[in-house]
This record gives C-alpha cells, structure tokens and sequence, in this order.
C-alpha cells in the first residue's frame, strides 16, 4: 500500500522529498528543531519530526538540511549516538557547544548566497528563538520564512494529537484547588491590565488546572493550552475529552471553561485580538505562529508567573512527598537486595524492568519519571545512557554500576541515584567517588542567605573534584516537579553563569536534586543523587538551607573514610542512620539487615 | 572678596543657586552624580561637583534636587556618614540597594509631573548611564536634558583640569613597551574595521602609553583622552606638559602622537565624525556628550579590548610585583612592630602616617594606593572607614585592629588587610577571625577550570561563615592595577550574580584581591587580604589556581585551631613558612623575631 511506501521511506528518499519541496517553496535551507508548539523537553510523537526526518533519535538535536547538505547539531551527551545513527547517511554532526564549531546561523551564512531563504516551521519555534534566528540570520544577509511546515507533504503516517485520558490532581494531593489557583493567575493578569493570557508550557496548564494525563511519556501531562481570562472566560485547547466535563461543570460561580479542539487555538486567538483585547504571553513557550495571532509585538510578552509559583511546593506537597520518598526507596532498595542476592546473569535491561516491576508495586505509582539509566562499567560514563532492550551489557561480579531511576506517583515525582559496587572496585574508584560524595555532602550541608543562586552553590559540589583536577559535565542540580515533569525551572545548580536559571534565586519551598558525579570514559560512572527541599534556617531569619527528601542509604563500602572532614563523616552517619530508621518498618527483616550492610561500611 | 564669598557659599545658598538656573532653563530636577568624564572611580577635584554641592564626601553617591526637594542616594558603607554630613541641611539620606528604596526615576516619576524635564551634565555621564537613564524617564514619562551644566554658573572656584607632571613607565618595568601597546591596538581597530578608537578610562590611556602622573590622588594618571588612528595618527587630548616630548618623538616610524588640549577633545571628535571616518568608543566610559560628537549610535559602539588585555600581567610585572610585595611587607611589619613596642599613646590616624612613612622608605615607592583603613574596635566594622586627622580612637591594650592599606610602586600596586590583637580579646573574635580565615584559605587553595568565573568562587569564600549564617557585606576579591588604580576590572569575584564582572573568566596572569572579612557593628571588624595572581596549574592543561603574590604573616594567636581542616592548618603553616622565608634578609634579627612570635601561635 501507498501508506506503508511511504512510511518505510529511508532517510534519503527523506530528504530527497523535503528537497523537491523546498524547491516548489523557493526555501534554500530547512531547519528542523527537536520542539514541539509547547517548547516541551520531551515532545509527543507528534512531533519528532526531527526524529523521523533524520534517524537520529537523541532527545536534543537540530537537522539543517539545504539543498546539497545536511547537517545535524547535538551536544556531548550524544555525539557517540550521533556518529553510529548517521553512519549510512549523507548528514554530518555538528558538535555543539564544542571550540569551532559554527552556530547554525553562522554556517547557514556561509553556506548560502546573500539574500536566500531558510525555513522552519513556525508552529514548533518559540517566539523568542525566532526572534533570535531572525537577527541571526539577517546579520548574514539571510531571510527566515516561517509560514511552511514543509513535513506535511512527506510525513503521511504522522501520529495524530495525542488524546489519552486524562484525570484531576485532587486538591488533597496537590494541596492547593485548581479553582484557587485559576484566582491566583486572574489576580495576576488583572495587575498585569491583561484580559487575557495565553498558556502554552504544557506543564504550566497541568498545574494550573491540577490536570494529569499521559500524551507524553513519563510525564503525566495533557498536550494542551490553557488561555485564561481575566474575567474568567477560559478556553483549554485540546483533543476532546469526556473527562474534560470535571472542569467545565466546577469551574467556580461567575466563570466558564469552554473546551475546543487543540486545533482551534489558531482561530481563536485570531478572533480575540481582532476583537482588541489585551492578550499576554510567554514568548519563551508560545509558538512564533501563535504569538502572531495573537498580535505579536502587540502583546504583553510577559514572562509566565506559572513555574516561579509551581516551583514553590506546598506544605501538603512535601508532606506526601516525604511518604512518597519512603515507598521509593523500599522498590530500590529490593532491586538492589535482588541483584545481590540473585544467581541468574542479569543484564542492564533487566535491571531496568526489574525496577519498574518493583515501584510499580508501591502505593500511588503511575509510570517511571524517565527511563532508567542503568549503566554498568564503561556505560555508566555515557551520562543520558538508556540500555537497549535487547543486547545490554551484562553485570559481572566487579566494579561498579551507576542507577539513576525514579517514579510517578500521585503523591510525588522522585529521581535518585546510586552507584554501588559489583565486587572488587579499584582505589581510584574509591576515591573518586569519595570525591563526588564529599561535593554532594558539602552542598547537602550548605546554608546560604535568601538571594543566593544555583551558579554560586554548584561549585560546593565541584570543589573536590575541582582540589584533583577532575569534573564532570553536566549540572549539579535541577528542579523537581511534583508529579510533575522530572526536569523543571525556574532554577537550576550549574556552571553556567550565562544561563538565566542559575541566577534565579533558591527560595524555600523548592525541590532541587543535588547530583554531583564523575565518569571515565570506557571505564566507569559515578553519581550520588538526593533530591533535596529549601526550607528556612530555624531561628535564623533570611537564611536557607536543604533538607534531604530522597529516603536512601548512600553505600560506605565505597568510601573512603581517610578523605572526608569530621562535619562530613559526621553527615554520612547522620544520615544513614535517619534513613535505617525512617524505612525500617517497610521493610522485611532481611531487606533491613541488607540495608544495615549498606551502610555498615 | 566675590571670589571668597562665594566659595564660602552654604550648602543651602548652593541649592537655592542651582534652582535659579533650573528655572532659568526649565529644568524641573536635576541629577548630579559623582562621575567625571572619563568614569573614573576617583574623580579629580575639578569634577567633585555632588560633593560640592551636595556637603557629602562619600565617593559614590548621587544628588538629585527638584525645585522643592533634594535626595541623596548612596549605599550601605556610607549611611552612617551620610547621615552625619547631612544633618544640617534639607537634603535627604536615600538608602540604594534597600529594599522598598525607588530608584531615581521612579522617584522623579513619582514626584515630577508627566512631561517634565529632568537634567544632568552630559559630560559626566556615561553614554550607556544616559541611554538607561533616558529609557527609564521615558518610562516615567519625563524628559532627559543633558547639554545644560548647571554648576557652571555657580560654582567660582572649580579647579581647573589637573596638570601634574607625567613620565614613562618604563618597559623594563611594564614589560612591553608603548610602541608595542599601539600596535596590539592598531591591530585590533584594523580587524573591527576602525579608522579611530577613542579611549577614555584614564588606566586604559596610562596602560597604552605606559604614561603615569599624579592628577588624582593614590592613583597614578594623568587626565587625557588617546584617539588611536588605525592607520598611525594618534592624538592625545590632555592639560599641556613638556614631558609629552617622550611620546611625540618617540613615535614609532610612520606615526604620530599629536597633543592637543584636553577640551580640544570636543572640537576634534566633531571634524572626525564629519569626515565619514569610522570611529569606536566604549560607551561604558565616553560621555554622553562626546559620544554624540563622535557621531553617537552612527559609530561602532564596541567595548575597549584594554581592560582585558591590562588585566592579564606578563612575566616581566609579576616578578617585579613579587619583590615589591616582599618590601612593601617590610613597610608594614615594622608598623606592627612599632605599634607593639611603642609607650606613646597611639591613635587611628597616627597609624596611617607612620604606615606611609614607612612604606615611602621603600624602594620604587611613589604614593599610597589608597587612604589607609585603620579601623580600631568597633571602627573596624565600617567598611571603608577613614580616620579623621584629629579626634580618631585611640588605641587600647585590648580588641582588633583592622589595617587595609597599600603603595604604589613603580614596581606594583599593593593592597594588604591585616586584623591583629592589641591584647586581650574575647572568644566570639577569635572564632570569627578563624571562620573568615578559613574563608581566606579555601578560596587560596582553589583549582578550578579555564573559564570559571568570580561569581563561582566567591562562595568558597563564604562558606565558613554562612554555615555559621554570618556573611559580609562587600565583595571577596577585586583585580588590581600594575602601578595602575588599585580597583580595576573586567573580573571581579562577589555574589552579585547579576553584575557581568562576576561572570567574566578568570585566566592566567590576571592579579585579584582574596579579602573576605566579618563585620560586627559598633564592636569590631576583621578582614584578611592578600593578592593572589591567577595561574595554570602544572602539567593539568585547562586548569588554573592561585599564586599567593602577598607576603605577609597571618597572625595565628587569633586562630582556634581545633575549628580548621587538615588542609586549611597545612596551607596555613606553609604560607607563615614561605613568608618567614621570604622576608628573612630584609628584616632584622628583632623584626624577625617579631615575625616569628606572630606565626608561631
């Protein structure tokens, strides 16, 4: 059949389209980024045309594709990825973020001829990066066209908007009634003199509206957007839904929550401008299409006051987040007791499933919060490492394997990881992952005044490191949603001082994880991952610190006691002892003698 | 005499001058801030207009006066003074950076009327201030004025353009010579496609010429503005002197340094701007007024590469700095030496005399970098506390003494904190003294990698107090001048994560300030400073730390050992080594004994 043809296209007969098409269009290079309309971190099938268009399957990654050339941009985590997925094809990688590797702007300008077209589709380029590429490209004499989505012609087996089912967050769990919480947002856009504001980040709509579901793996969201008005005619955009009667029929007195089809958002903001409202919204996460139709640089583009409030948890959020943290513990803590104890050959995809089976087991879970990243020896240094199903490496009785995991649950979002030893372990391992505990400790221990910033923390975690010349490249710290997407802003423990979310002030309340970690190539991986809340210094006024949520013991064998201050020893111990005490009573009393070796040293 | 009377002017008969002249020239408030033309942090007496003016000696501070108000902004280390020197008049004390303080505008804009006009001298004020200043106005719906000086008129006996004698810093002491300077300079006009840079910051015209001079005090330069000509022909804008000899017959084959006048600067920018050259300026440092005659946003407003480049020393300055910070510890070892074995009553400000004496006996001794900070108990705790001549503390036999000061050498520009017992103290100062030198260590201790920045480091300084959640008010570390100003940029390491600064990259050879302290009000204050020169650490390519550069004892009486790591007492012991070491041969056998009395705990 024509459809199963054209699915099975290769990726040349691919390319070969896009490029019959360009040239109908008269556009001379394509871009094709790894977005959504909703700017999410991980988009629903939908849209990973990037994905399909190129074979390559990393979850960052920008295909540019002209007539003669194609060329893909990703960063270290998936250069390897990249080399083996694109061997059989004409596109070449471009290592981002590395010394002397152009911007796609600056490359497109020496590839192309003063005047000439580049496009990209406007419905998954955020108003911002547009603005951005426009200037770009302009200063090399190119034009951006934004108007074709040239994969509509090719992609006939493109999956539909996601439509999966979708439920409340009730206020018990989420601590707060979306009702109250549409309040808080029409208050805001009242000061702000908007009538309307459109919502576009699709976990920015979860909250508001305490709204879960499952369009996009891991992460229980619904692909929608939330316009809300300042008089209370809202309007949420999305594949229909017999659920969506909860919130039309208990939307409160005086308010309304009309219900379209996603597709219909084009259309109605169209009208609403044409009828001179005040429209508001977040450059950041709306479309650049839909920031035209809603007035474009007539608008307030106002930063969305959403994940400033979403990052600060209520007082009944951590409540069930400490219990959550418990209940995740007990699934890791028997992988772990399995792996010990188990006499068949495991292998790292069994690890994995393994693991969903057993927190799957535990009250309130709904899915994984991403997919385990269980690596073992050299695999452990691939930092995004996601085991094949098929063919992973197998668990031998020595060194050490890296586990970072985490749930869904109704009651909470956790992620964590431990690296523990398979059998014998090298004195350098010992002592790098001395190094990474004590980074993890002394951020742990930190307090700080109010104002103080993920930028100036991150290099507590470092310095250990940093005393030997050894780092590691990726952050040390992100938010972390309440049953909520795995990564979230506003703020983030890095290096990067560049990057507006480290200067983004910690303020109690906020869930961070404090992740520190060092990797040798080809040979081993580290990392020790606590999630942590800010919460006030007691008695001391303006002053924060941590306190540690993840309920877990951190393995002494590895440790090498020599390395560490007193305050530090003094921590580990501290807190091993609070987690023995805190799971004992979920556990078996040979799953509590196994944690007792754990931590026995 | 007119002449007296009117220097002899109140504060009140100024004002009510100044708003004649408002009236006159239908200015509605006007701004008088404490910048001169060339954004220097001390200003020539000529351009002390604010203090003047407004009676307060602060060095930052900006009046602003309405024809019914006057308000003072000045920040934290000044509101005790501020307060003082503005008791008698109406003017009112506006605390900057506190919260609830409205900025400027949005004071104008609450209290002026839309429309109306608001003035300052455009030539004291930075074209990137007046950019700012007229956006936020504008916001406020009030208009900037900035051709008017309404001083003019009023104040008779402004001094004149300063015109002390200037001479060459020579190249075996800068370690390149000024022909090779201009060269690096015409270099770079040439790759931005320049015909002229104008250069205004006075260390930027000293470190290009290797000029120096005196025309504002502890810094040594000369007032002028150098246009370098792309193509060779340079013109330096300054208070005639002969000395300017060395430069004009010194020019490099196929140049020419031309002398004009300083105010001929005006008349020379506007003749360029009208023969279509293409010239640059930083509009961090031109003013509002001379960037408008250079062509203002018709010219290639890029910032100077100088202070980059000034900020990494060469081999020939950091050994020249090595020695003079070995003479200027002499200097400063026998004022402790003075102050311990003196019977006479000693009071704050004869410390700051005998401490210049003594460094004047020092050879390549040319001035103090700055008014010693001698601050005796609870003097200690005002940050930048100058005694007065008459009436300072006397010193007891008991507490801390706090001791900032600093030379200008022709050999290096040094700057030294110091906080020693008088004799008894108690043990809350030594538990601080010992958290602030812990401080002190860590950040002297750091490895970190190429293009980590202050921001980032700045917190290792802190941490041992804000675990005790302590913290100091000011910065930790600031770059210093070779024989140039003893504050100058681009890197500096602070918490404000939002100054760019703080986000510049440390790198090989640039020469920084390591200075956390602890401040209790009204009882004493600590501070423990050396300079510390960035370098790369041995055979780890992409990694750099720190070369203690100061040599001087850290007194270990105040130290409660059992507070500090195993790292911190090694690093500790080896540095009182190194500087018993050190200075040996330049002491004698009673000043060495002295020195070992206070290392030996």
């Amino acid at each position: 059949m024509q459809q199963q043809n054209i699915s099975s296209m290769t990726v040349t007969e691919k390319l070969a389209a896009l490029r019959r098409a360009m040239l109908e269009h008269q556009i001379d290079a394509y871009v094709v980024p790894s977005t959504d309309p909703h700017q999410s971190e991980y988009p629903a099938p939908r849209w990973a045309g990037r994905e399909w268009l190129s074979g390559f399957t990393g979850s960052a990654g920008t295909l540019v594709v002209t007539l003669h050339e194609s060329k893909l941009w990703t960063d270290g985590r998936y250069f390897a990825q990249a080399d083996t997925e694109l061997a059989d094809v004409e596109t070449e990688l471009m290592k981002d973020r590395v010394a002397g590797t152009p911007s796609i702007e600056d490359w497109l300008g020496s590839t192309l001829m003063s005047g000439q077209n580049v496009g990209a589709d406007g419905r998954v380029i955020s108003a911002t990066t547009a603005r951005r590429m426009a200037k770009k490209l302009a200063d090399n004499d190119l034009n951006l066209i934004l108007e074709e989505d040239l994969l509509r012609g090719i992609w006939s087996d493109r999956p539909e908007v996601p439509n999966q089912p979708v439920f409340e967050h009730e206020a018990d769990l989420a601590g707060e009634s979306w009702q109250d919480r549409l309040e808080r947002m029409m208050a805001w856009q009242g000061e702000q003199g908007l009538d309307y504001y459109v919502i576009s980040a699709l976990d920015e709509v979860a909250w508001l509206l305490n709204i879960r579901g499952s369009d996009i793996e891991f992460n229980p969201l619904c692909v929608a957007y939330l316009v809300v008005g300042t008089q209370g005619d809202h309007a949420l955009f999305a594949a229909p839904r017999p659920e969506f009667r909860e919130w039309t029929e208990k939307a409160p007195d005086g308010q309304s929550i009309q219900t379209h089809d996603y597709k219909k958002i084009s259309s109605f903001l169209r009208r609403v401008n044409a009828s001179n409202a005040d429209i508001g919204f977040d450059p950041a996460t709306l479309s650049s299409r839909l920031a035209t139709y809603a007035g474009g640089d007539e608008c307030s583009q106002i930063a969305s006051p959403i994940p400033g409030w979403k990052a600060i948890k209520n007082e009944v959020a951590l409540g069930h987040l400490r219990q959550t943290m418990k209940h995740d513990a007990v699934a890791l803590l028997r992988l772990f007791h399995w792996l010990k104890t188990s006499d068949e050959e495991i292998y790292e995809a069994d690890v994995a499933r393994k693991l969903t089976a057993l927190r799957a087991e535990q009250p309130g879970y709904v899915t994984d919060s991403f997919p385990a990243i269980v690596g073992y020896a050299g695999n452990g240094a691939i930092i995004h490492y996601r085991a094949p199903e098929e063919g992973s490496a197998k668990l031998e009785k020595k060194g050490l394997l890296l586990l970072d995991s985490g749930g869904q649950y109704t009651s909470g979002t956790t992620d964590i990881t431990r690296t523990i030893p398979m059998g014998e372990v090298t004195d350098e391992m010992r002592e790098n992952y001395t190094r990474v505990l004590m980074g993890h400790i002394d951020l742990a221990m930190a307090r700080f005044p109010v104002g103080t910033t993920g930028v100036q923390l991150d290099t507590l975690a470092r310095m250990p490191l940093w005393s030997a010349c050894l780092n590691y490249g990726h952050g040390t710290g992100h938010g972390v949603g309440y049953f909520l997407n795995v990564h979230e802003g506003p703020m983030g423990i890095h290096s990067r001082v560049n990057a507006a979310n480290g200067r983004v002030p910690l303020a109690a309340g906020m869930v961070l994880s404090n992740e520190p970690g060092f990797y040798k190539e080809g040979e081993y991986g580290i990392r020790i991952e606590n999630l942590v809340a800010v919460r006030p210094v007691e008695g001391q006024d303006g002053w924060l610190e941590f306190e540690d949520l993840t309920v877990f013991p951190i393995n002494r064998s590895l440790v090498k006691e020599d390395m560490l201050a007193l305050p530090q020893v003094q921590w580990l111990d501290q807190y091993n002892q609070w987690v023995a005490t805190e799971m004992k009573e979920l556990l078996s009393a040979e799953e509590n003698a196994f944690l007792l070796e754990m931590i026995g040293g």
